[in-house]
This record gives structure tokens, sequence and C-alpha cells, in this order.
């Protein structure tokens, strides 16, 4: 019975999106045994979407042996703060928008487990040192290109929190200091006006409005072009689609060279809807960064997450609840 | 006896420089008990250079009871490499200009007690997180403004090497990207260029090139002028001095807003000779951070060096030996 109690193959991770929370309970492995998922929203509280989502969590928990089989819980959430376990003026959540909740106490108070939040860049780094790309590295830089830019900085084997939570908001260091492109932060310059899927779009519409050329892209309506049409524009030669690419790609090694200089990383690893365009986008990374990089860091790997895409996110979160 | 072996209260201190070689007892509140230095050129070989040193230490180890008070030795060096111990390629010191030395191997052999060793930037941090205006902080960035900029990062109370050693090379961020300075490194725009003393020296030159305001800087020869001049003509209330410092400040701060997002330091910590100008450089320096730092890390604190002058390099090195 005692042995019994310390065997517990298991963690559940809870992927916080703004639509969706997916939940899976997965083995030391990244092998996932049972999943569900709720609503994000449509809850007036948070106690109402914990109260929903121990509901649905009874039964995977039950069919992989109970409570008992599992170590503890790990969330990646937007706003996520990990040193104190809260979702903090998260703009997308409803029950979260305009207040701090303190979500890792409260599942962990309904679960009788311990339970780890972080932010979902943050756990995407985690996700890919335990069962991804980065297994058994000590020192990278994860860079998640979604609608914004995320990142998730891992140091002598362990996440960077910094002094307040917030280190490694690489998506806002600024690389243009003149006529920068205006962010969501306020600021201008930022990495994610250029490097984000938004970002890539905005650049799509800038050089298709400055240029001549004839390009696949002119065939659209410029204001509803998305980084998947300029994706798929590339993928046929479209020279415009291309150099959009370029373009992205010289910013973010450029980019990288700077980051390389801080932490010294043995690799940036990229995740995201935008590394689906594969060598178009990685390819100008990688010439950008040896042209820009010292030569100190020239080396360093640049790698595209081994996690499988729908499930990357849910295995990041589980990952954070190894590390408790 | 055995009790006694236990007390070891100093660790040796080896400030290593281009000209001069300074070592000091230290005690763990950062008293020099005793002090001696040795020329750090005129030796033929590292091995040579390591059995003067060991000559010079010997009569102030006697003097604070002996090698068995002493619990280690560290070492702050420029090029100095902390995983393996060595000074590798450093262009100043002609016993290891072009070479790799593996000095810390080579004092612990002759002194029976561990030797860690570092550059001197981390040095520093490590010095101000033992002794100085760190204490107790376990994110900080330590910025020496010098004949180069060197950096060391502090993150979860150790200091960041990254997976190759080399991590903290904040004076070569590249901060300029269209028509930067030339820099030792070989490439162009590093912050090393401009925020240096040499940069200080260089920006001083092209002012007075590109302008005609009288300035008491016109009274000496351009080729000539030092960071020390600038400063003398700006506590004048010298015009252009000031702007000089108002172009450094802003960069330097504009730069570490950048910084900022990587590691959300509890304090930025500035060091060197550059810092004796205190608040007309300290002040652009903060205004521009303001300026341009994200929300999420506008509180950092803007410090500069608590450690003696005098004494600050030894002591900083010192302090590598009580991380043993």
């Amino acid at each position: 019975m005692e042995q019994n109690k310390d065997i517990k193959p298991y963690v559940i991770g809870l992927d916080l999106g703004g639509t969706n929370s997916v939940f899976g309970i997965v083995d030391a492995r990244g092998d996932i045994k049972a999943t569900t998922a709720i609503k994000t929203v449509g809850f007036t509280s948070a106690e109402d979407f914990v109260t929903a989502s121990v509901q649905a969590l009874q039964p995977i928990i039950e069919e992989v042996g109970g409570i008992g089989t599992i170590k503890s819980m790990g969330i990646g959430a937007p706003n996520g703060h990990y040193y104190k376990g809260t979702i903090e003026y998260a703009p997308n959540l409803p029950w979260a928008h305009d207040i701090v909740v303190p979500l890792a106490d409260m599942f962990s108070r309904e679960l009788g487990i311990p339970v780890a939040l972080t932010n979902d860049a943050n756990a995407a780094a985690i996700g890919e040192m335990t069962y991804g790309v980065a297994r058994g590295m000590k020192d990278f830089i994860m860079l998640t290109l979604g609608t914004g830019v995320g990142s998730g900085i891992v140091t002598g084997g362990k996440l960077l929190y910094g002094s307040n939570g917030f280190a490694g908001e690489l998506g806002h260091v600024i690389v243009r200091r003149d006529n920068g492109r205006i962010c969501g932060c306020g600021r201008k310059g930022c990495l994610e006006t250029y490097c984000s899927a938004t970002g890539v779009a905005r650049t799509a519409r800038e050089m298709l409005a400055n240029d001549q050329r004839p390009s696949l892209l002119r065939n659209l309506d410029p204001e509803k072009i998305t980084s998947l049409d300029v994706s798929i524009a590339a993928e046929k030669g479209d020279e415009l689609a291309l150099e959009i690419y370029q373009f992205t790609g010289h910013l973010l090694g450029e980019a990288c060279a700077n980051f390389a200089a801080f932490s010294a990383p043995e690799a940036f690893i990229f995740f995201g809807g935008m590394t689906k365009a594969g060598d178009l986008i990685m390819n100008p990374i990688k010439e950008s960064y040896q042209q820009h990089a010292q030569g100190l860091f020239k080396n360093a790997k640049f790698l595209v997450s081994g996690l499988d895409g729908s499930n990357a996110a849910v295995l990041g979160a589980s990952a954070v609840g190894w590390e408790i």
C-alpha cells in the first residue's frame, strides 16, 4: 500500500486557451493516456470554470486508475504567473480579464494534488525539454510564432523567470528604432509586430502596396490576407511571398544573434503555425543569424519543435507538472 | 585540530589584469586582510607566472595564519572560461595570447586548494552579489563600462554562463543596424562601440567634427580626447560634453530596456571609470529606460557599484572563490 502511494506515473496537463481548455493525462514519456476538453468561455466566474473542469476530469482520472496515480497538474495559460500560480488580467478570458485568479491553488484544493501554472510560451519550452527536441539541453531559447511572438528561455536546465516572473518577453524586444510598427504593448518596433503571423500579414499588405510586381497574393482582399496565404503562395514559388519570408527570417535571425549574446543558447527552437512554412522561413533565419552573430555563438542550432502540433500545448502544460 | 581544519575564514582573490596581477586575502564580509601584486607581463610562460605568483603569495598567506585558513581561490581574468578554468587566447597576455592556459588547475596544484576562474565582468557581478549593492538580489545585470563594455548576468542567484560559458556578452549586442560603428569583434554597431570609454571619446570626436559650437573640448587634440576629458568638461557645464553623455546614456537606457525583456532583472548595476560621471551619465540612462521599457519592467533599479573602486576587481575575484 505504502509503495503504491509512491508510484504516481501521471501528470495532468491543462492547455488553457482563449476558446477551449484541453486536458490530458500524460506519462513521463509524453504519451497522452486520456484527454478531455471544455469551453474556456461561458463561465461567469473562475469558480464555475474550475468546477466544470473537475467534473470533466473525473472520468479520465478514473480511466487511468484514480487520483492516486497522478503526481501533479501543470497549467499553461495566457498571462499565467509562475511564482504566484495566478492568471492576471487576461484580456481574452471573461472570468479573469479584470482580476487576479489564483487558479493553481483553486485546482490544488479541488483535486488534492500540487498544481503549477505558467504562461503558454514557457510551458512550450518546458514541454520541449521534457518530451521534445530539447531533451538533454540545458540552455535554449524557445520562440513561439503565433498571433504574437512568445518566448521561453531555459538556462542551466531551468526556465528563466527573473525578478518578477515575467522574464522572456522577447516578442517585445525593440528591433526597429526608426519608424517601427506600432505594437499592442503601446510601444513601437517590437519583434512581434514583424515576426508573428499578424506581422507577416502586415508585411504582405505593405509590400503589395509599395511594389508593382505581379503576385498570387493580389488575388486576395489585402485586409484579409493571413500568414497561411503567404505560405501557400511562397510554396508555389511566388516571388513576393518568398520575399516576405526573407524579410521576416532576416529580422528573426538578427534578433537571435542579439539573444545569443545574452544567454549563449545551444539551440533556438521555433514553435507555432508559421514553422509549417519549413525551410522557407528557417533558411532565411539561419542565414541572417550567421551574418549577424558573434563568432562565439555561431554554432547554435536552429530547430523546429519536436512535439506533435495538436498535442504540443497540452504536453507543454503537463511538463510544468513534472517540474513540481 | 579536526575543528580547526573546518574553519577556513578566507579566500584568495586574483585580479589578473593586462599590466598588474593583484592578490588579496579576503574574509566573508569583504574585508581585505592582506594584499600583494606582481606584474602580469614579463613572463615567457604561464608556469613562470604561477611560480612568481605563489612566491608573492607565501608571505601574505603566512600573515593570515597559513594555507589552512584559506578555503579557496577565485580568479577574474580577461578571456577567462569558468567551465574549464582556462584563459583562452587572451590578446593582451604574452604568455596566453595564442594558447589555452589551464590556470585554475595550475594554481590549485601549487596551493593545494580549489580554484575557480571567470572573466572580469562576471567576477564583478559575483563581487557585487557577495559584498556590494546586489547583496540579497537574485536577478540583476552588471554592466562594466571601461575600455570595452562587459557584462555579468545573474538569474535566480546564479551567474548565467550559457551552453559554452560565454553568456553575457552584452557589449556585443548590435544597437545600431545602419551605419553602425566598426567594432573590434569584426561586426558593426555593437553597444561597446558607443558606450565604452573608447566609444565616448569616439562620440566626442564625431560631435566636434560635425558641430560648430564652442566647447572646452576644442582646446584638446581631438585624437587624444578621453572619456575623462569629457567628464571634466561636462562637470563644468560644457554643452557639447553634456550632449555626449545624453547620447551615451540614451543608448544604454534603450539597450537595458531590451535586456529587461530577457531576464526581468531587479536592477542594472554599473561599474567602471565612466560611472564616476555620476548623474551626468546615470540620469540619461534612467530617462531613456523609462521611455523604452515595457510597463512590466519599468521599476528596475539603476545602481552604481557599491565596491570601493581600487579594490573592486580583487574583491570580485575573491567572491568567485566563495562560490566553489
